[in-house]
């Protein structure tokens, strides 16, 4: 784990790697992605039942071979232990009540010349969600994709994993069972987001492509990206926490190593006014790694990808944590929440000592798709509006032809287009 | 122009094409825009210098050559015809209050546990806008762009427009003062896109790229995005218009002509239920296009992109229309508003007689730079939020962490996480 002062000579050079992290290097997997693109687009569900066999060890045939039965999904569901079953409904509802106050609402007003003007929100007719296979088969991730589609008011939501040896994890089962999925293939990677961007005899054309992948899910959705509306291109996961000694030094190491679990290439930062409690934090990673089931994963992570950075006051610990822009950030302070409207970049911010990025992973509520690589400059996280798109609402009235078509007819004038200058003239006189 | 009713035995194959009127195939620029992107982010300002001589008929050796001086831009505005310039302000005026009323506001609340979720919006840093040159350099592109910008609290705003032997058009810079716009570029083309997703020693890296521009400027926009965002990827523009016998067919006529005029590319479609209109109407545009200054364009556009669709009833000319998801919508009957709800998809939608596309190109106050293509199917228009992005809000209390955290817990269990589980299990003693 790096250990930086904002006062070395070299910091700037440092922390510029840091902001830096994610030059998400597609040029390696592209030739093979765009191949498997085009051999989906061009070829259909031969040329998909191929891919198949040749990366999930599977062979389907048919459209009843890729797709997983709604039997399947109930029974994953009934068969769950009662209180994981509980904590899952408990997610869905705490995740659905979320993103219900999110959904956005369409509106209208008339102004002085009579002029009716709005804006309406429509949900896609049709989504597309990939959730990833194997050991990373998340049930959290179903929740956070479906249910912003379902509070959208989406009526057909797809959804496509991998299934090595045909296989599919019996949680994420359950979890499309909760969420009322009706669509699911077994379809994994680049041929998933393919399938499901030009559709194939068997898997319905979507409109909407959304969901975490690996390098090569990630450069599938760039490259249909236009075909289809697509979420955020995201990279590996990172959490940036500011603490200062209000801070339990322990928590706060067990949610950087929180983050260090997920992938070897998950970054983690400290940066906290006070070096003594960083060297605690220090400590403290060490000694939790070791209990860690995960520990192979996770030293990996913390030897390349994490730094504890001490910074001379909390208002330069905000500043570098701006210029990171992390997908997840917490403010473990006492006074957290103050920081509020300082914090200008992140995907989700956790305020205070009783809030471990654990707890937006699953059930806060928000959703845990977030923009990574310091793209939360730009790009915001997975919400209704993903499943939505909204249409301007115009209705001129006479009055407001009168009042205004002069004026809009000079500027049609000026840009020497002549026929919406006559669009508005032949009106005038009605 | 096609003539096409839908109870016509091949009018499905002909329909389909319609739909699938946009397969922007870029592969043809591809490899051209891939290299003057790498070019500039590799090589910085002597790579765009050589690119601007190589393109633009002017060789720039400083960053003073390549900026816009607000000098100019001041003189521009003080030199427009007075009446112009106001209908300038005016529209300028009118997008700034319709865009006012749809930025996003941040919202908070606290659920029964004590926790308290929301959602907060920041605008980005740095906006990148690339207005078209030549014929095409449109003041109304300019408003259009800049405005909701400075309606999302963008700081720094950067404009690129190519300048042909370094000349902008007046009307133009009028526009970028009327903006307060304080740095723009003479830069055109992809070269422009490349400059202001990577930066160069002259062009400052942004945040957000959006404009309209060719198939070289949309491809670069795709390529870059994920290093940046972007607003959508567009293509030619088009029209679709809904109208009865209540319309004058000479009206709608100019309205399809005022698409046509854009671009040899644009379409336009009427969908009608009574025949007599719809050859009435394309008598009408037999006969306006000859007086049109640009009946060159007009008339190509019209041969080969447009269409008069006879209908059953007005429920077919709005489940076609939906299939369409043009990028303007004009319905022209008297009940138009009634049809609100059942428009599913559309870029934007012009209510009843008095309401051509024009006024919304100018003045009416939404955005129109719209979705084209059938993107309207899950793109939205231009707007505030394209300039800023969502964080989300989390603050756990002990007594929420307590409540909930045994549930979250069993699914980070489940889900193999032991540090998530654990940075849970140690906050709950405290």
């Amino acid at each position: 784990m790096k250990f930086l002062h904002s006062t070395d000579s070299d910091f700037r050079a440092k922390f510029t790697q840091l902001v830096k992290r994610s030059d998400m290097d597609m040029s390696g997997v592209l030739p093979v992605v765009s191949q498997i693109i085009d051999e989906v687009k061009n070829g259909g569900d031969e040329a998909l039942f191929a891919q198949i066999a040749k990366f999930d060890k599977f062979s389907p045939t048919s459209k009843n071979d890729l797709m997983i039965g709604v039997g399947e999904m109930s029974s994953a569901y009934d068969n769950l232990d009662n209180s994981l079953r509980l904590a899952l409904n408990l997610a869905y509802e705490r995740i659905k009540s979320y993103h219900e106050r999110s959904k956005p609402a369409n509106w209208t007003f008339k102004d002085d010349h009579g002029i009716l003007l709005g804006a309406k929100y429509t949900p896609v007719d049709r989504a597309g969600l990939y959730i990833p296979g194997g050991k990373a088969a998340y049930p959290s991730s179903l929740l956070m994709n479906a249910v912003p589609a379902i509070v959208a008011g989406v009526k057909e939501i797809v959804v496509c994993t991998p299934a090595i040896g045909g296989k599919v994890n019996p949680l994420l089962l359950a979890a499309m069972h909760l969420c009322g999925i009706k669509t699911a293939f077994k379809i994994g990677g680049a041929s998933a987001i393919a399938a499901m961007a030009y559709g194939t005899q068997s898997v319905p054309k979507v409109d909407v492509i959304t969901g975490p992948g690996n390098i090569y899910v990630a450069t599938a959705k760039k490259l249909v990206y236009g075909e289809v509306n697509i979420d955020m291109i995201a990279g590996p996961s990172e959490i940036g926490i500011i603490a200062d000694e209000s801070a339990d030094a322990r928590h706060v190491a067990i949610d950087l190593l929180s983050q260090a679990e997920h992938d070897e290439l998950a970054s983690s930062f400290l940066i906290t006014p006070v070096e003594a409690f960083g060297r605690q934090v220090q400590r403290y990673v060490e000694d939790e790694l070791k209990t860690l089931k995960r520990e192979p994963i996770a030293s990996v992570s913390m030897r390349n990808k994490a730094a504890i950075i001490i910074a001379k006051d909390m208002k330069e610990c905000v500043e570098l944590m701006n210029e990171l822009a992390v997908e997840h950030l917490e403010i473990a302070t006492n006074d957290a929440l103050s920081y509020l409207d300082e914090i200008k970049h992140a995907g989700a911010i956790f305020f205070g000592h009783f809030t471990p990025e654990a707890m937006g992973d699953y059930l806060a509520g928000p959703n845990h798709t977030l923009p990574t690589g310091g793209s939360a400059r730009f790009y915001s996280p997975l919400g209704v509006e993903n499943f939505m798109k909204r249409s301007s609402i115009i209705s001129v009235s006479r009055k407001g032809i009168k009042e205004l078509g002069k004026a809009c007819m000079q500027l049609a004038e000026a840009e020497g287009l002549g026929a919406h200058e006559r669009s508005i003239r032949v009106r005038l006189n009605d």
